[in-house]
C-alpha cells in the first residue's frame, strides 16, 4: 500500500476537453502547485493557496460518519470564518488513520501557519487518495519550507493547481464566471477533482471556489450551501460516499459593496453573484460526472412533480444510482421500465397512475403506462449519443389536490465494463 | 418488447447445485406447473397451487411505491387470511400497466376461483418478468381451463414449480425442513426465484413457503415477517428494488397442536417451527444471492456493535450494495478501506475510533486503524475462494457507556463483467 505510483494508463474520458484555458488572477489569492514526492512520481501533488487577511471562508463536507482527519480539522477551523491558507495534498486521504492522522493534519496546518505567519486555525486542509495509510507530514512540510518559502506564489496558476489535486481524474476541472457585484465586476474561480480512483484509493470529491468579492462568512456559508445543494450534491458516479468530500469557498474581500452591509441571500445586490455561483458549481458538477469511472455516457435526469425539492433529488439519485438504469444507458437501451423501478425504490411519494417519463424529449410513458405506439426511432438515436436526457414527472398531488412542485436535476455517469476494469481488475 | 423468448445462453452461476432433490408432499397442498405459451417457448411458465379449505395465508411485499398489479391484488386479498389458490406466471410482471393491469390480475383470480369453486378473494397472484407490457390473461386462463381442469394436480411437483417461476435464474431454488410441532412432525417447503434478469425484465424476487401445520393467519404473518426480516430482506444483488417482490406463506392446517390456541410467537410449542422457518428462508436467501447476476463470489457480511438490529442491517446493506466493495471482492482485493467508506455512508451511527474489521476471520483493522503488520497471506487466500466473509464491529456505545448490541447478517453477490454483460450488452 505504500508503493509509489507513476501515472496510470486508464482510458481518458470521452468528455475530456481538448484544451484548457487558465483562469484569471484574483486579488488577495495566490496559488502554488508543488511536488512533495510523497506518492506520485513526476507530478505535482501539493497545492498551497495563500489568502489576504480579509479572506472569509465557508465549507460543506462529506456526510460520512467516518470522516477523514482533514475533514475533521477543516470543519473545526470553519468556526472562525477566516482563512489565510489552504493546503491540499493528493495521494493519501489521511482517513481511518486514528490519532496519528489527526496529528499529521494538525502538523501540516502548523507548518503552513509558521510559513505564512498566521494562526493554525486559519489554515484549511484537504486530503485525497489512499485510505487507511498513515500520512507522513514530513514531505509536505519539506515541500512547503523549500518550494513555497521564498519562492513567489503565482496568482494565476489555476490550471497547475487543478492538475496537482487530481488522483485518477482523467482531466483537470476548472470553472469561472465574472459577475456584477454592485459597481464592481467580481470573479468566481473554481477547481475540483473527483470520480477517479485507483484501488484502494477512495473516490473523493474536492472542490474549491474562490472570489475577490467581499462577503461575510455567515452569508458565504449560505451561498455555498445553497449552490452545493443543486450541484455537487446532485452528482453521482457509483453512489459511494467518500470519507473526504470537501467543498470550501474563499472570498478575499477585495471588492466591497457600497451601502448597507449584506445580511440576506435575498439582497438584490447579491443576485448576479448568486446566479454565477450556481453556474460555476453546476459546471464543476457536470465535469465530475463526465469523468466518472469508466464513463461512456452522461445522464442528465430531471425530476418534477415531487412532494418537495428534497424528494425530487432523492428520486433523481435513485435513478442515477441504479445499476440497472446505468447499465441500460451504457447499453443504449431506452429501458424506461428500469426508471419506473428506480422511482419506486426511492422511498419518496410517486403516483403510479399519473407518472410520466420522457427520454430525449420523447414521451415514452404517460399516466402510469407506456405511450401506445410511440416512435422509438428518435429515442434510439438519442440513446446512441453521448448525452442521455431522462425527464420524469412523478405526479404527486398536494392535500388540496394541487400538483406538487418539487424539482431536481441530477447528473450521473453510466456503468460500463470500464468501471469494472478500474475497480476490480486493476489491483493495488 | 412482445417477442417470445427461447432460453438464453447466460453462464450458469458457479454456485448452481449439480442435482436437485424434490421435496415431499404436504397434506392439503397440490401443485401444477403448466406452459401457457405467453412469452417463453418450450418451458413451463405458469404454476397453480391448490389449497385445502383450512389454509391460512400471510405475506410480505415490495416496499416499492410503484408496485405491480399482482402485488396490489395479493396485498388486498391478504385481509381475509384465507387462501384456496396461488397462481404465479413468469415472463410478464404486470407492472406499470395501469387499469388494464389491475383487470388482468383480477380476471386471472376470477378464472382460478371459477375452476376451484372458491371466492376470487381467496386466490393469490404473483407475476414476474417484463415490466410495462400489458399482461393478456387469456393464455393463462386457457392453460388453467385446459391443463388444470380435470387433470390431476400433483402434491409433490415442487421442482417443476420452482423451475416454472424462473425468469433468468440459472438454477431453481428450493428449501425444506421438517420440525417438531407438538406431537406432530410438520414440514416447511419453500420455492423462490430471483436475481436473474433479461433486459427489460425486472430483477424480481418471489418466494413461497408452504407448511402442513395449523397456524392462524395472524400468527403466520408474525412468523413470516420475522423470518423475512432476517433472510430475504438481507439479500442484495444490485440494490435495485423490484416492483413485484412477493413472499407468501401458506399453512394448510392439516397438523393441529393440542392444548390452548396459539397466540404468541413466544409460545414454546412454536419454537422448532420458528427456527425451521428461519432456516428455510435463509437457505433461500443464500441461494438468491448465489444466483445474483454475473456472480463470481458470495459475500457474507456480519455486522455487530450497531445501535440496533435495524441499524446493523443498514450498515450491512451499505457494504453489500457498494459498487466499490463489490468490485474489490470480484477483484480478490482485501480492500477494507472501501468497507470503511461503505460503513461511513450508511448513515447509521459508527464509532470510527472503535471500529474493527475482519476478513476471512483475520483482523485487518482494529480501533479505527489498520492492524500493523497483519499477515496478508491468509486474507489473500480467503479472497481467492468462492465465499468471502466480512465481519465488522462498528463499536457504538449506548448512553450508559455499554457496548451496543445490534447485529445483522447480509448476503450479497459481487459485481463483475458478467453483470455488465447481462444488463448492458444484452439487448432486448
Amino acid at each position: 500500500m505504500t508503493s509509489k505510483k507513476t501515472s496510470t494508463k486508464m482510458p481518458i474520458s470521452p468528455f475530456a476537453p481538448k484544451t484548457f484555458a487558465n483562469l484569471k488572477a484574483l486579488a488577495g489569492i495566490e496559488l502554488q502547485a508543488m511536488a512533495s514526492g510523497s506518492r506520485y512520481v513526476g507530478r505535482d501533488d501539493l497545492v498551497l493557496v495563500r489568502f489576504s487577511k480579509t479572506t472569509q471562508v465557508a465549507g460543506v463536507f462529506t456526510s460520512s460518519k467516518i470522516p477523514s482527519a482533514a475533514v475533521d480539522l477543516s470543519r473545526a477551523h470553519l468556526a472562525g470564518g477566516k482563512a489565510r491558507a489552504l493546503v491540499v495534498n493528493a495521494g493519501n486521504a489521511n482517513a481511518f488513520t486514528g490519532k496519528a492522522g489527526a496529528k499529521a493534519a494538525l502538523d501540516t496546518a502548523k507548518g503552513a501557519a509558521k510559513l505564512l505567519h498566521c494562526k493554525p486555525e486559519d489554515v484549511f486542509i484537504a486530503s485525497t487518495g489512499v485510505i487507511g495509510e498513515d500520512l507522513d507530514p514530513a514531505p509536505l512540510l519539506a515541500a512547503l519550507n523549500t518550494q513555497a518559502a521564498g519562492a513567489k506564489a503565482s496568482p494565476s496558476d489555476w490550471l497547475a493547481a487543478a492538475r496537482a489535486i487530481m488522483t485518477t481524474d482523467t482531466f483537470p476541472k476548472l470553472a469561472s464566471r465574472t459577475v456584477k457585484f454592485g459597481k464592481h465586476q467580481v470573479t468566481l474561480n473554481a477547481i475540483a477533482k473527483g470520480s477517479g480512483m485507483i484501488a484502494p484509493d477512495m473516490a473523493t470529491l474536492l472542490a474549491f471556489v474562490f472570489t475577490d468579492a467581499n462577503l461575510p462568512a455567515r452569508l458565504l456559508q449560505k451561498l455555498l450551501s445553497e449552490a452545493n445543494g443543486k450541484s455537487l450534491n446532485c452528482v453521482t458516479v457509483d453512489g459511494d460516499t467518500s470519507t473526504s468530500d470537501t467543498c470550501l469557498m474563499f472570498a478575499s474581500g477585495d471588492k466591497k459593496l457600497a451601502g448597507a452591509p449584506l445580511r440576506s441571500l435575498e439582497d438584490k445586490r447579491l443576485a448576479p453573484l448568486r446566479a454565477g455561483l450556481n453556474e460555476v458549481m453546476q459546471d464543476l458538477a457536470v465535469q465530475v460526472a463526465s469523468d466518472g469511472e469508466g464513463v461512456s455516457k452522461l445522464m442528465t435526469i430531471d425530476v418534477a412533480g415531487a412532494a418537495t425539492d428534497a424528494a425530487a433529488r432523492q428520486i433523481g439519485l435513485a435513478i442515477g444510482n441504479s445499476p440497472l438504469v446505468k447499465t441500460a444507458v451504457a447499453g443504449e437501451d431506452a429501458n424506461w421500465g428500469r426508471i419506473v423501478m428506480a422511482i419506486g425504490k426511492s422511498g419518496e411519494a410517486a403516483e403510479r397512475d399519473r407518472l410520466s417519463i420522457d427520454i430525449g424529449g420523447v414521451q415514452v410513458a404517460r399516466k402510469g403506462r407506456a405511450v401506445a405506439g410511440y416512435d422509438e426511432r428518435p429515442v434510439a438515436k438519442h440513446m446512441r449519443g453521448r448525452q442521455v436526457h431522462i425527464s420524469v414527472n412523478v405526479g404527486v398531488q398536494t392535500k388540496d389536490k394541487k400538483k406538487a412542485k418539487g424539482t431536481a436535476r441530477i447528473w450521473a455517469s453510466d456503468l460500463t465494463h470500464g468501471y469494472i476494469d478500474i475497480n476490480a481488475d486493476y489491483r493495488s
